[in-house]
């Protein structure tokens, strides 16, 4: 099939009920004025992505009608819509999943990631991209460069997530940066804690194999939380990444922080957490939390093309469309750190 | 007395146990070089001092041995130590009540206030300003203006509080900022936020009284939070700060604030709070706190003299030196919002 | 007329060649999806229209075909496009005049004032507002309150000069601005210099008339340049607006920013100027320039309410659309400050 | 001779008149309070030294009596003054030549290489350290890890240069920076660039053996300035580092910053420049310079450990204490990059 010779219908891996995936038929979507219209190749597996699947919601976000899940995407553009360049068709790509309204006070003003009108792949009720073709804003579609592979395409979206969390941190070169959780989005804010010039980068995780695997993914030392003292003046630590969704890493990295240091949460936990509120006065800590990213893209296509990153090699296992839900489970593996649903393959 | 007759002895009003308060006669200190004696004459009550008073503590800071309290201080300049320009003295002058160690990383990099080896007036084991002289460094101890009275000099200290709580809140001309509590430091952070240039500066209280007076102290408008909607949008405001302690109170704030808000937590409240970090992350919201400030004098003498800024009418109360329990228990009439000990006056 | 009873054609004054106005008949502009049609009331002066009356041009931008001039609009929404709330016809509008791309990295990170796709009212080839009606993106259209008149309205595009020019000088509460030109834009930068808690707000002119005026325009002080001394040390100012475009005051200012102090240059001068290298290496000096404005409309629709700030003080003339070769004249009057071109006026 | 066998004189190498440097015998100093003693090591040559030795002055900063040259210092701890813990006597350390005063509004703000009361080595009228024992105060001396050598250790700080450059500009993951000269400088501001997560870094320089050996010291790219497309849009760096102190360098690169750019000027050139202000005032440009640094060794020490980095590559040639003339004319040689003047070396 050449690229420009597009069917009327596609496969889709559609999640019809908690627990319940199944493939169906549907219609190719066509792409409208300023989009592009793309034929996936890699879709990484997000711990979001399990949540709609295994609890039909996260927080206010509820599964009521049946959803394409996946967002992070790579592929091929097969064809444009009005006003835009036909000399895109065939650009291998990856693609910014974000669709924000444009006109808000948050779009205008450099935080499109927090527009109220957000419209993002895989978040009820818009279909992701467990899919053979998925649309997108053009200017949100991405060139990939041949160095890096589809696979790594589809990772720019955590390793966006981690550069953006990093980005909250003023870290800066010769920081020390703590990072809770050794799984993916830990990974991707460690290379992304580096790519800031962090020179210790400490990540802790209860796993030893997790520990032992995180220094090849850009942290310099691992820790197991349990034998470590986060007493005061222990670690002195200039940020907090907090990527495991844990409520006794959020309190050990808040311990860990010196005066006027950051933590950022990005690991999904309890909706609530009781906090340390006259610590983080008394060392003016400033905590925070990341919700997506602006623009990162183009600094993160650059960034994984660095010899110290290799993205490749987070990936455990590989899937095919049919078999999102057995993607979906592969965290039951321990030794799983990311999975990837290639849809499609460079012929 | 001249100003240069300077007394071997003085009075002193010691905090001597739980809730008793005595009149020591103490030597007067001698200025060390780089250092001035001040002869103290209007010394504010804060609610810190009340702490210590009736509790004998504030979190890890534990009154062990007799102290005097008091910290926020206006007085003149009696005596120069070694290195000092003797042209200072009889200066009416306020004092920044911080002494650090001007050696440390947070004192070379701009927080100073987070020095680790900070010696604070009233804070154990170092002695505070209920008394007739004390000592400063001279580069703590600025100029009063004429315009400025002495009562008024000693309330630049939770001036400066209230700027440094807003100068971390990203405030702007025509921001709207909400503040919990309608007491003397909820009324210096509506003062301060107007001087960010906030348009709607909004005041909470559970009081009505209090509510009414706050209107003449920077807010634009004072309500019940009983009575008030803080559902996502309802408010919307772009800066948080928190000055009453309650847990309610900061509940209230989070959800006002509209993405990207900041909360800024200046009021003593439990060591830990129970807090909603899927909303902070999802709205990425910055949540810091406050602990003293930075070389604010300059701004605050500045400010306190523009026309809207009335210091004087936020004094309820003056005291004499031997009433200074009277001056800490104050706070039990619901109409007192601000203690005053005159520890002596222009003649 | 009804405001919905739109007619086809409408008045127009438009620049011909060089310094010819004529007044033509054009057809009403038709909102396009997303836009709406206003009806023009106030439409102020600014220097850049007299610089295409007289001299065609303004650095690279070229009148190469008739033009209509005028950016600075208040008016009536009279039509909405596709996509519009209807609700919006009837309202009294401020008009922010930037039509950005909306999907280049500027616009998409907080920077659409520098986008290059950019289409900005009487700039060529776009049409401005010295016509009956103009469209404009409806998210660029803001609600004007009833305390605000359409000449206080049309008066907020050069406060939105001003508060961005102060929004990049890091003036804060208690800081000394020194502003050199005292027109209508140093008046805006003054009256924005406050807005940001500047106490001391120092405005230079060679015009004593001028200086005089300034006070009553947020200045708090005013001083002829040929008297200043701006030796290092002398007048330490936290930052410099620049407002005049004469060389001479770019130097003064220069000399008389404390170390690490800011100019921002917004008055329109030569191309080029020497500049004291050395100085801006020594004292690290941050020296920019401004360039429009981004999503200043809800600021300066807040702020323009304030009781210390009087907009319409400023219009020394009102002229009809007959007249708008009089009023890009204005300036031959040296106590012209703003001129105002009423196209309608509510009935 | 052990490091606490101090003699009482000590050999100095003194510029005694413009070109002409003789080797005299000085006391030793001594530490005074908060002060150490360091028998000096390694000595580094840098430009503003030649400039001494040539011309006499830099700017205002003129020699009117012998001075002893040299900022750049490695060595060992020797002696302790009063308050300083005796276990630093033997400690392999670097040294930040900047003695502030710790007391003005620059110094308690975060800018203490502002102060005006700084004492910098080598600038008159304060001795440097091509001598056998400099006094430092203890807080502004670092310990320098085994896999540092000495020289590397001197070499901090015209790495503390690159650095505190590239932190005034913004530079992040995946940025493209312009640097323009291939010197020590600008070898040290490429190394930072990369540090902050630049990953495109193009050195210009007008030699093509200089080109070519940047490449091994942090650039990614050389380019000869001659040949380039400087126009805009050709390059659109995120920012600029001017190492070359160059006019025509200057222009290319303000020429070559994308909107909203920053530029930092760090090489020395002529006290004026015709800059662009009106490219920089619709760019909205960011010119600055640097003057010294702010607690970078901390940094340094951090990031010069790094695989990626390599000082002692950076060292062209070693000189004897008696040889300094010859070592400060070293760059009449096109290969040399860095000479180091050895005083003393490890037994």
């Amino acid at each position: 099939m050449s690229l420009t010779d597009i069917p009327s219908t596609m496969r889709a891996s559609v999640l019809v009920s908690q627990d319940v995936i199944e493939m169906q038929e549907r219609p190719v979507p066509e792409p409208k004025p300023g989009e592009v219209l793309v034929r996936v190749r890699s879709v990484g597996v997000c711990g979001s992505d399990v949540h709609y699947f295994r609890e039909g919601r996260i927080g206010d976000m509820v599964v009521e009608s049946p959803l394409i899940l996946g967002h992070e995407v790579s592929g091929v553009v097969a064809a444009v819509g009005e006003g835009v360049s036909e000399s895109r068709i065939g650009q291998r790509v990856a693609i910014d999943p974000q669709r924000p309204c444009r006109e808000c006070r948050f779009c205008k003003t450099g935080n499109l990631n927090l527009c109220r009108q957000m419209e993002f792949y895989a978040t009820p009720p818009v279909d992701g991209a467990f899919a053979d073709y998925v649309t997108a804003p053009a200017d949100f579609v991405y060139e990939l460069p041949d160095t890096l592979s589809d696979n790594a395409g589809a990772l720019l979206e955590p390793f966006s997530v981690g550069l953006w969390a990093c980005g909250k941190a003023s870290i800066e070169p010769g920081s020390r940066v703590l990072i809770s959780g050794a799984g993916p989005i830990g990974a991707m804010a460690a290379y992304s804690a580096r790519a800031y010039g962090a020179t210790d980068v400490i990540v802790s995780d209860l796993v030893e194999s997790r520990r032992e695997r995180i220094l090849g993914f850009g942290a310099t030392r691992a820790l197991d939380p349990r034998a470590q003292d986060y007493s005061p003046s222990s670690l002195e630590a200039d940020a907090f990444i907090e990527c495991s969704g844990a409520y006794a890493a959020m309190l050990d990295g808040l311990a860990a922080l010196r005066p006027a240091g950051t933590a950022v949460m990005v690991g999904l936990g309890p909706e609530q957490m009781s906090l340390p509120v006259q610590d983080i006065m008394t060392k003016e800590l400033l905590v925070t939390g990341m919700f997506r990213y602006v623009n990162t893209w183009p600094q993160v296509i650059a960034y994984a093309q660095q010899p110290q990153v290799d993205l490749d090699a987070m990936v455990t296992a590989e899937y095919e469309l049919e078999d999102v839900a057995a993607a979906l489970n592969a965290d039951h593996d321990p030794q799983s750190m990311k999975s990837v649903v290639v849809v499609s393959r460079a012929e």
